[in-house]
């Protein structure tokens, strides 16, 4: 029998010819991400265990983007910025990018591609659980706590149990107004926010494989919405063009054995996909957009790791051309690259920023913001009972700053279409294709 | 009635409204390219004209890429060489890549994508005939003579006449072993060499907007092969993936109008493609690669702008994984970064550059090369009578250096597999499909 895709990488970074699913194994380590919410934890738990004087394991292995409260005046949040800034130092870690300096990239999942970590074949942790976007580069990638965290800053390798891997095959062709965010919620609602725990979630098909990087990223991100352990897409042409001239590192392009044993296949007709939202207060709660038009609405949001990236942006503007927002829409880039992108990216006269301020949009910096709600003082937390359309990945009661907040969860297109109504709106209207 | 991408982008350019097939206009120039063979006679015209001291209209919108006779101690090739150093010089032009120094990238036309210089929604002229290749960017681009690039040095202008618009719609997907170098040779051998004569070739369809940038730069790059002006893709998400952070400069997203007059439709199902193979003398005397079994080799050639991108390189390796050629097999990487490139990208434990050398491959520095013959000291005319498989992009008498020998245009695929036999071969024999 063959192995899937994520059973050869780890058998290979565990040194063994074969692993089976369920087998655990100690799995050498490519990359370890971490920010400055987690990251203090993970350190100090590093340091009580190997000493305070310790070194990491390997200080081009480690991948430090603080991310999630930058834009604030809380204290606890600004100390948790210098603790790692601290840590960088102390460490000499190469790969670290400080907030207020012109080294500063954004959330760390989109920045961890841009920036040339992502690679094919290789191992990725990451002290934060939307880890799991990577597995679009073709890597085993997974979210972990300190404890792990620690451990790996110590020793460069972890004990994983091999997850049994589903495969979602979607053929055919994704119909314009279907973006990586229909994709996945569509998947989570059908097999629900459980219905994947500790699996592998591949992905594949020839429409997923039409998807750009950042698509392909977006669907993989949610896999931890639905339980799983990782997601995965096996590389292709478009990820190695992605890929090869962001990083001086080899890389190795694995794919599954045609035999390999999947303990679950969902088969999908691409063509008939429709926008999807998530009601409150799970992702697997889905719902047709265009069976939502009665939820009146007080706020869109457009950004995040998963819905925050020049793709996604991309998509907004072509809604937001000529049209005002109706509603209290915030536009907040993931990274630096994708703000500047923003201004570079013309469409018919005007550039994405442009069409997003003559909308009426409040654009925010780069970084987590709202996604999690944020300290006190980002917004998030200055309205109650709001109900609010958002790009992001979570709409558990209080994920977005308030704890009588709902959020419905859609793509850029559903999200932008909304904030022009002020209601649930399916983007097909707008857009010109008929329902 | 609407006009065609080509239609509105040169109408943009030319500060119109509308302009229609036929009528000839002035146009702003976004980028001028040149090299070392083409770039002293534009450059002595320039002088010439507008005076021994002129200066460039903008020495930000030149892009100067020494690139074809790189590698030999032919005398007038250097003095070519040192000729456009020197003028680069004078002229601080800002985007120069002079051999010989840690700036060479190879190339020009993968050159000019790789650094950023190709870009939607732009005019660029290059002198050099297959400048058609960024019109893979969405963007018009056309070669033009010496007396017409001293003209835009002089004034960053040039009187054109606009383009008819042929659109070839491939629809469903490709099999994976048909690339870009098929689709096109498919298309010149339905048409003819002479079948899109100063038209513009727009290549549409689903299976298209499936390919990376680095596969449909191969198949705009062969629109002269058919006479055409120009070839053209529109922008996707791929596009603006590859472009975006590549470039400081603002891009325009332009689409042809659902009501735009082709002069010609084709429509093709891509399903159905197979591998093709252009016999001498022509790119449009095609046939598919599995009636040529009888065709014996004495040589391959895997390299130049259309067929020496990471892209073609993986493609090859996955052929010659493993095995051995049976003929003098050269790999000639377009630019520096597909050189590096193919020391990155590992195939079950190898790097592309391991697998060529273990299946005995001769690997040449990026340049030209044996394209297009080159002076004396290169290989091309060393050998007489001689058959040749080559992923390059003519094959008229003496195009690779010998008047009597005889070049088969075919797919990296293609190319490699008849390498290992030494006979034309259809690469489906050793990718596991059936023919
Ligand atoms: S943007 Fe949101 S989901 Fe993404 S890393 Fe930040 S807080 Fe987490
Ligand atoms: S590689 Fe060949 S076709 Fe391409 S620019 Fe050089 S000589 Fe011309």
């Amino acid at each position: 029998m063959g192995m899937t895709i994520v059973e050869k990488i780890l058998a290979k970074k565990s040194g063994k010819d074969e692993v089976k699913p369920g087998e655990n194994i100690w799995v050498n380590v490519d990359v370890l991400m971490t920010h400055d919410v987690t990251g203090p934890g993970s350190m100090a738990i590093f340091k009580k265990n190997f000493g305070e004087n310790a070194k990491v394991w390997n200080n081009e292995k480690i991948v430090l983007v603080p991310d999630h409260y930058i834009f604030t005046k809380n204290e606890h949040a600004m100390r948790n910025i210098e603790y790692v800034n601290q840590f960088a130092v102390e460490q000499e870690l190469k790969y670290f990018y400080p907030p207020f300096t012109n080294k500063y990239k954004g959330v760390c999942h989109t920045a961890l591609a841009q920036e040339g970590h992502t690679r094919p074949g290789e191992v990725l942790f990451g002290t934060d659980s939307h880890t799991c976007t990577a597995g679009a580069f073709g890597e085993f990638a997974t979210g972990i706590g300190n404890t792990d965290a620690a451990f790996i800053l110590g020793t460069g390798k972890l004990w994983v149990k091999v997850p049994e891997t589903m495969r979602f095959t979607f053929e055919g062709k994704f119909p314009e107004y279907v973006m990586g965010k229909d994709v996945v919620l569509k998947v989570i609602g059908d097999i629900g926010f459980d219905g994947a725990t500790y699996k592998c979630m591949q992905f594949d098909g020839d429409a997923i494989h039409g998807f750009n990087m950042e698509e392909r990223m977006t669907i993989c991100n949610m896999a931890i919405e639905a339980g799983g352990k990782c997601g995965i897409i096996e590389p292709d042409e478009i990820t190695v063009e992605y890929v090869t001239e962001k990083t001086d590192k080899p890389f190795e392009l694995i794919y599954s054995d045609k035999d390999a044993d999947y303990s679950a296949e969902y088969k999908y007709n691409a063509n008939e996909m429709e926008p999807i939202v998530a009601k409150p207060f799970n992702p697997g709660n889905t719902d047709l957009a265009k069976n939502l038009g009665d939820v009146k609405l007080d706020r869109a949001y457009i950004g995040s790791c998963t819905g925050g990236k020049t793709t996604d942006f991309v998509a907004a503007a072509k809604i937001l051309k000529g049209r005002k927002v109706a509603i209290e829409t915030f536009i907040v880039p993931s990274t630096v690259k994708v703000e500047e992108a923003l201004s570079k990216i013309i469409i018919d006269g005007e550039t994405c920023m442009e069409i997003f301020e003559k909308a009426g949009c409040k654009i925010g910096p780069p970084s987590c913001a709202a996604c999690l709600g944020g300290p006190v003082d980002t917004f998030g937390r200055t309205h109650a009972n709001e109900v609010v359309i958002s790009t992001t990945n979570r709409n558990f009661p209080g994920r977005m700053g308030s704890m009588d907040s709902q959020v419905y969860l859609a793509s850029p297109y559903t999200a932008a279409a909304s904030a022009v109504t002020g209601h649930i709106t399916d983007p097909r209207e707008f857009l010109g294709w008929e329902k």
